[in-house]
This record gives C-alpha cells, structure tokens and sequence, in this order.
C-alpha cells in the first residue's frame, strides 16, 4: 500500500437513519479530516457485498443476460450477479450465482478484483471474477424477481452493445472492460482465438 | 435497444423516508413485477450524478490522485471526478472538476459512456470520459474535503496499483479499465507511444 502523509477520517459520532436489514442502512456520522475540521453530518449507506462474473464458454462466448433491473428503470444488457451470502466466501457465492442464474459452471475462476461501489458512500463492494470453459450443467433457476433472456455473445457484439448504451450499469461495464482488456488479464480468451 | 418481451416494473406507490438534499434521497415503492406479483418495499436511492475523467497528459501519462474517501475507508488512488452541479452540463462538469483538482485542461474530450452505480437501487450515474493531451495551466483548487495527492503515472504503474488493490473504487477501475481496452477505445495514448 501506498506510503503517504494522507490521513483517514476520524468517526466521532454514529448515528443509524434507517435500517431494512438485510438490505440496507443508512447512518450519520460525525467526522474529524485530518485538518481538524468537523462535519457533522456526512452519510453512509451500508448496502449487501454482491459477486459479478465475466464468464465465457468453452469456445469463447460470453455469458450474458438482458433483463429489467430497477436501478436502471429499463431493459439492459448485464453479466451474472448475485449477492452474496451471510458468511458465504465470494468465490463460493459467484460460482452459486452463475450455477443459479444460467446453469453454468466452470472449473477456472479467477478474481479481478473487489471494489467499493461510491467513493463517498459507500454501498457496498462489487467482487469481479472470470469464469473460462464454461459449461451448461443445468437449466437456470435464479428464484430473482427479474425475468431474464440468457444470451451468449461475442467479444465484438458486446463492444457494439455497449457502444449503444446497452450495458448500463457501472459494475457489468468494470467486469467486461477489466476482463477482455490485456493490459490487465492476458488470460481472457478472446475470439480471434475461438472463431 | 433490445426489442424484447421483457418488460419493466411498474411504481404503485413511492414514499420518501429520508431526504437530505441535495446529498441523499431515500425512497421505498410498491412494485408491480411482470408477472403480476407486488413488492410491497422496494428500496430506492436518490444520489447525485458525478463525473470521472480519465485524463492523459501531452506525454501518455494519466492523471491520477492518492485521497482518503470514506466511502472507501482508506486511501487509495483514483481518477479526478466530482459531482455534476445542478443543471450542469456532464461535460462541463468534467471540464471544470479537472481543471479544478488538478490544475490541467484538455482541448480532446470524449464520453467513454454514463453508467447507473447500483442495479437495484441506483445510487445516482457516473459519466465517464477521456481527456488527451491535456496540459497544466493552473494550481489545483479543489475545495473539497479530502486531501489530495496529484501524480502522473505511466500505465504500466497502473496496472501494478491494480494488481496490489490500491485502485479501491469501481468507477475508477471502470474508467481505466474502459479508456485502456483497444477493444472499445482505440484512441488511446498507450506508453508504447510515448515512451
């Protein structure tokens, strides 16, 4: 970790808004920067750990899903997610995920990273793997409020897809962009590789 | 968009439960799903929409910070951004927000795409863009909260933080991650250019 003359934030106070356990918290908080100053009411919101997992079959094609979520408030295209159990590893609760939700496993998973999802808020942390040589084992059975079409796509149907502002959420764009991206991943299978 | 038989949520009802403007709007909905079946609370959360800019100096090198976010609960490094004042133009803002953390502009700005933060809540947008050749014209003035630390990194260096889970946040490793992948921006200044 980075050696540095930056400090943290001192939590003086802590107070809980509203609770909708397991789903969400909302808190207060009063804060001391490392200038001294005070805030008094800066928020966080306490939001559950979720996976999300660029999986590709075993002759190159990813595994994706059009669906309606929420957040979004339309239809749009997104990798398997899920989240993640109470004490469940994340590795554990991705391969649940993918088996659930496409009838997919796979024998190689690799961990791209973890990472929080707002910098001032918080809400929650977003666990990105790859899943390579997947195979269907099963047909899906997500129990998710969404209906979903389960879609296998080509590397270069999903640069077009997002390119048309297809893929809308923020944590479905970091998986696909870090996983096909060589700097990163050399590893990604990739289809020139798999016509 | 995706022609396609899935269809959206409908809202029934929506009450506030919490709102600190313009910070933070908490809402629950009634739902009514697809298949007919009501939600009775679906949660929904109200943030503001930010910009971040993935931004490369005359010489290839990125611009990047080292600041504690207490989102994050540490310090690590991320991408300039800041949130989109009401009304405000996203580019504008992202112009504006680089200039004033860091001191640099750009005359070659591109959106790399705007990205909902959380699928089932929301939790705001984040607009993502590029800035080439940008060059320093002025101090950083950031007036944040945060202290910052302002670097030049060559991408390579990049990767190695990534690799050592020193880029916390997801909207900064979508935004590398993103602005670095030949397959979705191949206008990218890479260090091979410009070593």
């Amino acid at each position: 970790m980075k050696e540095s003359t930056l400090q943290s934030w001192e939590v003086l106070k802590n107070q809980e808004l509203f609770v909708a356990a397991p789903w969400i918290k909302l808190s207060v908080q009063q804060v001391r920067l490392p200038n001294g100053r005070l805030v008094d009411d800066y928020y966080q919101i306490t939001l559950p750990e979720y996976t999300m997992i660029f999986a590709q079959t075993t002759n190159g094609k990813v595994i994706v899903e059009w669906l309606y979520k929420h957040g979004v408030g339309r239809v749009s295209l997104v990798l398997p997610a899920g989240l993640i159990e109470n004490g469940e590893d994340p590795l554990a609760a991705a391969q649940r995920e993918l088996l659930e939700e496409t009838g997919y496993t796979s024998a190689d998973w690799r961990l791209l990273g973890r990472f929080v999802v707002h910098g001032n808020y918080g809400c929650g942390r977003a666990h990105l793997f790859t899943a390579r040589n997947a195979q269907r084992v099963a047909e899906p059975d997500s129990g998710d409020l969404e209906d979903t079409e389960i879609v296998l796509m080509k590397l270069e149907d999903i640069v077009e897809a997002v390119s048309n502002g297809e893929v809308a959420l923020l944590s479905s764009i970091a998986a696909i962009a870090l996983a096909t991206n060589p700097s990163f991943v050399p590893w990604c299978v990739s289809d020139a590789q798999h016509p």
